[in-house]
């Protein structure tokens, strides 16, 4: 087997987050729940951009996230995902680039716009988000890069990949790439609505295709369909050989066939947002696992990564990860 | 003459703020000049922005930042500019909007995207912009909605719309309507060397059209030639009835024709990102004179605001102008 040229890629939908704080009126007026991802269509985003107030517009998509949290942390990152040729589409992708991630996708020609997620943040620091999936719709197998994927160690998927509606036969060849050339696979459940929609698929994707896990409580509880944390983490016990859970000012807890590490949440002086909370502790779990870290320091650098992500609006670094995992004596 | 339905309306450029933190060095290898503008054409642009690291985009335009700050303050803002139908003018569009800014200028159906600004924030907090005009330059004097400019207390124009070619009739037109209707015009000076692109018409327009005037040290020594900061103040002394000259961190002074104040800056406990200072001292400064305050509290206000905007990325406020103001007991 060749040493990996990357050390994780990511697939996912390529969005262009609006982020805007708001009360939690806007957040009830609009029909949403707080902490979810609602997928919209066009004259629903319409509806709702024009209830919020001014935003900034910032790349994201989770994977994507991941993916440029890895860049920050010294690693070497690559993206697979799909824009269009507009002028969103070209913000994404700079921004990806300009991080030294790889990101060569094709842009769409035609069809619709690239992906936006409208994020309302309330007071509480908690964001709902709204999006509109646009071009991510045309991703298929054919945007899969073998040899990209095959070159990575660690392939990562997002759940929310399965609500676009070819993205799952590319999720599945990636997958299947990757396992071939004995890489590992990875997959964050994303959401729990998003869990709800497509459980079977999830579950078996789970048991048969999934190395390491990423879930929050409410997502691993809704895969496994129990309101009890510790029965989920019980069941998700050996359908992968590592389960990561994390469970917000809790902490995470690290699962795998014989044990249940705990590891404590990094210290943040103010919650401001925390869109890409998630995103991120898989970003530094992952640079930790392709780096040989023991699953300890993964979760420790999953939290920091986390930590940082929340003490700003909007869900890429802001401040070098390397630098902070560095000070906190992680690599 | 009725009383006037709006504060202020803005004339400007319409433009979406891409920024970055940078350091020097990317300025240099550029070849920018530090805390000024320069226009770029396309294939410049693309340049710069392959050279520049992630960043965030966000609503901008210097006389589009006054009135929304206008807004913030609890004032009536009304804004013209143009911008394309594409995804960048829908963002500008809203973000007026949102904060209550009647905005109505109808966008481009064709021809360049909406306008873009690249703007290098560099350690020292100053910013360092690149302009694409994109759509303005198709901003004319039938964008002018008379009765809108004389509904309006002050229209307030930005010298940057000397840059594209048919803004300079349409500010002529606007500065014409807003005397015959017995309103005050305004004018910022934008930048050194936007005045040397057009110093001569800038000397013109301020000596027969304008009443109250904003240029910082620059920019003023610039207008009359001249290394001496008090030998500016005296020239411009006389040809508006007021000019206001920001200093930085020496504060602003106002020149009236008989009287010089000197108004002291408001404290900053860290300085981020200047982009945004000046639009924002006339903002508050423009708020206090369409309020009946005295040119004190007029130029405290403007210290106010623009202490605000430094604090943080961008160039739009992230605090209630308003609460600021009452809280230090200027309205």
């Amino acid at each position: 087997m060749a040493a990996p040229s990357y050390d994780v890629v990511g697939i996912g939908n390529a969005i262009v987050d609006v982020l805007a704080r708001t009360d939690d009126a806007l957040v009830q007026r609009q029909g949403l729940t707080k902490g979810t991802m609602a997928l919209v269509d066009t004259a629903r985003a319409e509806a709702i951009y024009a209830a919020m107030p001014a935003g900034v517009e910032k790349s994201g998509g989770s994977a994507a996230n991941t993916v440029a949290g890895i860049a920050s942390l010294g690693g070497r990152g690559a993206y697979i995902g799909k824009v269009r040729d507009d002028a969103l589409g070209t913000v994404f992708a700079h921004d990806l680039k300009a991080l030294g991630v790889r990101f060569d996708t094709k842009p769409a020609t035609s069809g619709p716009p690239t992906a936006r997620c409208l994020i309302l943040v309330t007071p509480d620091a908690q964001r709902t988000m709204c999006t509109f999936l646009g071009a991510c719709v045309d991703l298929g197998p054919e945007d899969i890069d073998e040899a990209l994927v095959a070159s990575a160690s660690v392939t990562y998927l997002e759940g929310y990949l399965f609500d676009p509606p070819r993205a799952m036969e590319a999720f599945r060849k990636a997958a299947s790439v990757a396992h071939k050339a004995g890489r590992q696979v990875s997959l964050s459940l994303s959401d729990p609505f998003c869990v709800d929609r497509h459980r079977a698929e999830f579950r078996d994707l789970v048991a048969a295709h999934v190395d390491v896990l990423f879930a929050n409580e409410r997502e691993i509880c809704s895969l496994y369909e129990t309101k009890h944390f510790e029965l989920a983490a019980e069941a998700v016990r050996g359908h992968c050989d590592v389960a990561v859970l994390t469970r917000s000012e809790r902490g995470s807890n690290v699962v795998t066939k014989t044990d249940m590490l705990h590891v404590a949440p990094a210290t943040v002086a103010r919650v401001i947002d925390t869109t890409g909370a998630g995103d991120l502790y898989a970003a530094g779990f992952l640079y930790g696992l392709t780096h040989g870290r023991d699953l300890a320091t993964c979760g420790r650098l999953g939290s920091l990564c986390a930590a940082e992500i929340i003490a700003h609006v909007g869900a890429r670094p802001e401040t070098s990860l390397q630098r902070l995992a560095v000070g906190a004596g992680l690599i």
